[in-house]
């Protein structure tokens, strides 16, 4: 499906203050706010605990053990990017380090996203470079065929299309399709609202069975009490 | 990234001549000559061994656990289609047995990829009906959910946009962009025209080494022969 | 959990005819019987294809690399067993070849289901004597530390205990408590008598969508349909 | 094997004192102390470092997808508890976060044990309440179909009874019937008082060959040195 | 480790009886005349069933995705040999296919070890040339970095030296040094010689308890019956 | 392959000051300086973040669930040595604890590298002693049965020969053989003194596509920019 040897300059990024807005909601919420879609597969992990991130997505398309496109990504990032890095085929190699990153944060980019493995992740973690990989590894790679950059990618199983919303967090990944990128951030400002009530009311000792009116559906579906 | 909730019911499928003759060269073939892009997760495994097809998509979006969907796909399958399957997340249970085979085979599918699991594995084999999974698994579904019929799905790694050509084999699953599987077939069967020669001499005992004149560059790559 | 170092001699076995007639309705059909419970995880695979069986367990509890209990619990079987083998941690190796399975058929045991590996795997298709197992591998054991014979124990993530009904087949591993296997088959059987004249339907070209009514419920859950 | 739609309200708790006692000896004395068995499988790991604890089961047996039943946990949480959640299928979703933390935490609970996924995990860290999971993500869930409450299940290969003690910390998550807690305890307390010794021992050069008098067993297993 | 960029063309192949003898003992019977050692991963598995080869190893070492090392090794390649393919990351591509099966087996070669994937399976069961692999894939590789022919390569786990004598079937692959050939052929045959009569005693029911003396080591161990 | 039984008292360890050296430059860059060979598989982590290490490899052979040769092994260590621990099938016990550690480091062992599992986990960063392994469990293990000290072992996938350089951070654990230790440092020396200058320029804004000239090669490769 994918074009190859191709850099898309122009891309429509999402709606900057719906994207700036969304890491302080985080991805689980985010995710909630869509109707339970987006999220990339668990096995999406930082590298470091604690960052949360997001940010307007520049997809880049990478042969296995092959990181020659990074570079190309590189002059394709703005500030508030993140790189949505996505392999042709499984590889755990170790595509991007402390070089690369210092040089997508000088670009401005708030985090790398890769469906492969990514090394020098204690100086990644020094410079407060987030990134969430598949796998880490000292495995260098090689630079010798091209892939693309800034086309629709599919990056540990979502479909992220450049200026797509990324967020991410200790949770996992979750992409915002550029055109729902307000509406999501409304919607999940809105489910975090009413958040502090339900945790006090929980923190009080008062159950989700009665807040939330459970006992009667449960009744309704068959539950039975046995003393 | 998915709009859930909705059956698109004219999709545009890819040229039919194109569609059923791709399933004669096979999914590497067919890989080879999209410029080795297309492949689902290897991880897709065909039920039984020795089915070859090719066919346009039919996409269905289902949720963990839940296979009401397919019903709904079912009615949107025309003769030569392909049903690709997408749960919005990991679920290994069976979503598919021998009476959804019966009226997919009845409405004229020939196949099922699902980047989940299916069961009555050995009826569907006596039925002749193909299924490209994740997982075998007894474990029955619930109807409970809605998703979506006929959107772009990304199956095992791969989007898949309703209409695009599926090639399936022992070797595994490529999705052929609609637009492109005419060139495709046409890559793909020139391809093959070459093999038959090569095979030839090969079994002569020429080398590939000569055949390719691989002799020359692998010596400027330095390679050496030690005695 | 596990009492070790014991073997018990007189064990509950469910009712024979239950036990034996559930072999012919499938694991998918008792797994349904059930309300959905009782299935190992579908890790657990067939040496070979196409054997379908049902029984009644005698377990039994071994320890990583060790097979030394495969003998004492020979002893233990009656015709119309299935062997139940659960390790007190994950090992792959292969605990159980053609030897072994000479003794168990010659006793009588209908198959083994072991939670890790086997061998001698091309004799036993020929011997005809089914396992279904996490792995095969060549790999042999040793036989120093005792377990335990007829203990429940906890095979591929389910519960099973000495006397219940195994039914297994290409699609997986089922356990029905002997206590309710009577009253499984009946369920199954009631619903294998519907399957037909649903199959025949659906093979006419009826679809799933009107033979079960789903389409107001579906339209009330808020489905749409997009021409 | 499992009952459905049932929740126990009366379960037998092991013995307070040896419940909370196990804590401070760890999972892996506490193992050793059983004879080594009781291990849940080791993909069960924390959700942050540093965490120990024990407590008496409360069970939960969960739908994939749905963590409605998790409400109806809340309310059998006493204090000193720790709720241990089983999933019918394999499912790596996000069934639990800081509000339902917040109620557990209410009600007294010691941790949460759950073969498959979480979120919210920074806040969960900051609470201090731990979690022992398979998976973290940022998967939701529905609140659809009813489970049980406090029946036994299987919990990453391990069978736990309501009222067991369950042992967790960054080794891993071991469960103590609730009948041998007491003898548990004081074997694990007995296996501990030696260590003081023997880590000083070590610590002073003194070889393990040494003071477990192994070079005599060595010898006559027919170990060699050579020059 | 790893030597690059060479091509050993003498080897020292293990002998040429013992080589082709141990085909007909399998991989089990030769591991444990190995003492139980010698065996790669079980995740190697056969692309077809019930092929049982034996032969010398000519190995090679290739890179992630590049498959042009596959064409010297074809070089050296004598009849009564098998390849042996390690990569220096892990790769599930497809390296091998009927082309290239073609030429290996009319240079005499037995069969194709590869911890990587393969493709063209159907062909290569037409042809009867047996793959043992870790995974099964339509993705070609391209060729474009030189690696080595004939050193010592790790496959799957295991150190295989160019000469020694693999045996593969159903049950896995074993590597045999070249110097433990022979003896390990007649340790092999040995126990072989014992299995017949083993084998009759017990079908005709004797049970291996007494067949080899187990109850009073099983007695003094601690086992229990318990009526 | 593997020779049992044997503990090898006198190994040629590689220049001191080379395995010492290697420690400041890393995994990476010695993985690199090698020419990308060398790393064992991504799997092997590090029980706590932030360790680095180098030293000289005292290899030990062990067997499923037998951790009796890691106490043959302490008595071989001398100051500066890492013992590198493969096991001769899969196993995920917890083999090595904080007594084994504190033995370990008395002997002047800078780390431990196993292909298997490890427990106590916090006690040893609290001792500060690191570990690299495929897992943390609990399980304990046995003493039953004789392996081997410094012998040649595939650990991780990779051959380590006694005496060899072990390198191990963050980003995974690099095999570099005695010989070419010396030489291996020195060019991981002109690697990283390299490394600051560009890591200036990239700070500074430069990008990689100017820094390494890759603009005419991208463009000669086919590489096309769309505005």
């Amino acid at each position: 499906m994918y074009e190859l040897g191709v850099v898309y300059r122009n891309i429509t990024r999402a709606d900057r203050a719906a994207a700036d807005g969304l890491a302080a909601l985080g991805s689980a919420t985010a995710h909630e706010a869509m109707g339970r879609v987006g999220l990339m597969k668990p096995y999406m992990r930082p590298i470091f605990p604690g960052a949360q991130v997001s940010g307007t997505a520049v997809t880049v398309l990478l042969h296995p053990g092959d990181n020659w496109m990074m570079h190309v990504a590189a002059e394709q990032i703005q500030p508030g990017d993140i790189v949505v890095a996505a392999i042709t085929a499984e590889c755990m190699d170790g595509y991007f380090g402390d070089l690369l990153a210092t040089s997508f944060q000088a670009r401005g980019a708030h985090a790398l996203i890769i469906d492969a493995g990514v090394r020098d992740v204690k100086e990644l973690h020094k410079m407060n470079f987030p990134v969430w990989s598949k796998a880490i590894s000292s495995k260098g790679t090689i630079k010798a065929t091209i892939g693309s950059v800034n086309i629709p990618v599919v990056c540990a199983g979502m479909l992220v299309t450049p200026g797509d919303v990324i967020v991410a967090d200790d949770d996992g990944v979750v992409c915002v399709p550029a055109a729902r990128a307000a509406q999501t951030l409304k919607a999940a400002q809105k489910r975090e609202s009413f958040e502090g009530e339900k945790r006090a009311k929980l923190a009080a000792g008062v159950l989700g069975l009665d807040m939330y009116n459970m006992r009667d559906p449960l009744a309704a579906a068959g539950l039975k009490y046995i003393d």
